[in-house]
C-alpha cells in the first residue's frame, strides 16, 4: 500500500497498514487499535492544527516535569480515569479479596525497613495514628511473611518526596505468623494533587477540583498469592465521592477512632491468589 | 455523580461528566472525546497494567529526549499519521494553491538571513544544487516580499541541529518584485527519521522502516495569504511511496536535473487567501 497522496480514512488505514509486519500480534494489535482511536479523536473534533501545537506542547511539559521523585504522566493517566480503568479490567477478583485502586504517582522503590509496632513518620506533622491489620486469604487463613508497603501524605497533604525530604510517611515491613502487621503514623489528610504542572492546567481548564480523599497507599506482595495494590480510605472524609482520580472504593474505607491522644485503625487486607 | 465504586462504562461517564463545568466549550468538547477514545482504545485491547507501565515510560522517554533542537512528540505524531491527518483536515485549499505537508520536528526559529542567490548550506556535505521558483497567488499574481523559510538535511541525511553545528541548510529570504527566490544548497538525499529514541523502538516493534524520501522543506508567510508548510521531494526517490510519516503528494514532486557540476531544481510555491 503506497504512502502517497492520502487523507482521511485511507490516512488511517495506511497507518495501519504500516504495522502489518510487526513482530508481535499483540504489538500489532495495541499499535492498531491505538491509530484508530486516536485518528478517530483527531477526526471527531476536527483538530485545529494550533490545538495539535498545543497537545504537542502539553506532552513535551508533561514530559520535562517528570523525574524520579514525580510522575506527571502517571498523574495524567489517574485524572483521565485511565489507571482507574486499567486497575479494574486486570483486577477482576474473587468477591473477598479486597479491591486494587490507583497506584499513584508518589511510590519510591527501595523504601526503609520497619519492624511491626515502627513509627514510619517519625519526621512528619500530624495527629499520632496507630495502625494495624491482618494480610489473609480469601479462606480466611494468615498469610506470614508478606511483605507490606505503605505510603502517605502529612497533614497538609504532602509526600516526603514532594519536599525533597528523606523518606517519611513510607516504608516496608513484613507480618508475623499471624499474619499480623502494625505501625505508628499520622492521620492522613485529604490533599490536592499536585496542580502546579501541566495536569494542574489541564484540571483548571476542565473546572475540576485537585482533592483526593484522605487515604493510606498499600502494596502488598506475599508468595503464592496476586500482588495488592490499593489504598485505605478514612471514614467520613469529605471528598470520598468526588475523588479527582476516581479511586474509591466504599470496602477500602475504614473507620479511624480517636483514642486519648492519638488516632487508631484497623483493616485487613485480603489476598487473591 | 459520584466519583465512587466505578468501573467501566460507569467510569468513563463519571470522567466524562468530571468536565461538566469546563471554562470553554470547546476545551470540553476536546476532553470529553479524548477521554471517550482512550478508554474505548484500552477496553478495547483489555490494556494490562504492565502495559500501561509500558506506555507511561514510553511517553516518559519521549519527553526526555525532547529537547529544543529533538521533538520527539512531533515525530511520534508524524510516524503515527497524525500529523498528516491533522494537516489534511485543515488545509483544504483551492486546487491550484500547493498542498500542505508534515512540519517535522527539525524546524527551529530565527533562521539566517539570506538574499536570494546565496548559498545556505555553505559548510554542508553534498553535491551543489540551485533552487529556483516564485512564489504567486493562485490567480498567478506575483507575492513580492513572502518570507520563504528553508530547511534541508545534508547528503548523510543529517539535519545542522542533529549534530549540534551552527546553522546550515537552514534559512530564510524574501522573494523579489516578480516573487522570485533562489538559493544555493546541496542535492538533498533520503534519509532515516532518527531512531535512537522510543520513536526508533516504537518503528522497529512495528516492523517498519525509518526511511524519508529526499526532500526540502519550506515553510512561506505572506501578508493577504495562508501561510503554507511544505516540502518539495525529488523526483525519482525510492521512498517517494514508503514516507515514514506518511507525507508525499505527487504535486509536490519536483525534478532535480544534473546541470554540468551541479543540479538544479524550480518550484513555485502558489498561496491561497
Ligand atoms: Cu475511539
Ligand atoms: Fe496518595
Ligand atoms: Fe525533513
Amino acid at each position: 500500500m503506497s504512502t502517497r497522496n492520502l487523507a482521511d480514512e485511507d490516512l488511517t488505514n495506511a497507518v495501519l497498514a504500516s504495522f502489518a509486519g510487526a513482530g508481535s500480534e499483540r504489538f500489532k494489535t495495541i499499535a492498531e487499535s491505538l491509530v484508530r482511536h486516536l485518528h478517530a479523536f483527531a477526526t471527531e473534533v476536527q483538530l485545529t492544527e494550533e490545538e495539535w501545537f498545543a497537545g504537542i506542547d502539553f506532552l513535551t511539559r508533561t514530559g520535562h516535569i517528570t523525574d524520579d521523585k514525580r510522575q506527571e504522566f502517571v498523574l495524567l493517566s489517574d485524572v483521565l480515569g485511565l489507571s482507574m480503568l486499567v486497575v479494574g479490567m486486570n483486577n477482576r477478583r474473587p468477591p473477598k479479596a479486597t479491591e486494587s485502586t490507583v497506584f499513584g504517582p508518589f511510590f519510591v522503590e527501595h523504601s526503609p525497613a520497619f519492624e511491626n509496632g515502627d513509627n514510619i513518620a517519625e519526621d512528619f506533622s500530624g495527629e499520632p495514628c496507630f495502625v494495624s491489620g491482618r494480610v489473609v486469604g480469601v479462606e480466611g487463613e494468615p498469610v506470614a511473611g508478606a511483605r507490606v508497603e505503605i505510603w502517605q501524605a502529612d497533614d497538609a497533604g504532602f509526600y516526603d518526596v514532594q519536599n525533597g525530604e528523606e523518606p517519611n510517611g513510607r516504608g516496608h515491613l513484613f507480618t508475623d505468623e499471624e499474619g499480623r502487621f502494625s505501625f505508628w503514623s499520622v492521620k492522613p489528610e485529604a490533599y490536592p494533587i499536585p496542580a502546579d504542572g501541566p495536569v494542574g492546567e489541564l484540571l483548571d481548564a476542565g473546572g475540576r477540583g485537585p482533592m483526593r480523599p484522605a487515604h493510606i497507599h498499600f502494596m502488598v506482595t506475599a508468595e503464592g498469592y496476586q500482588r495488592l495494590i490499593t489504598h485505605v480510605f478514612v471514614e467520613g472524609d469529605e471528598y470520598l465521592d468526588s475523588d479527582a482520580v476516581f479511586g474509591v472504593r466504599s470496602a477500602l474505607i475504614a473507620p479511624f477512632v480517636r483514642d486519648g491522644d492519638h488516632w487508631t485503625a484497623s483493616y485487613d487486607l485480603v489476598l487473591a491468589r
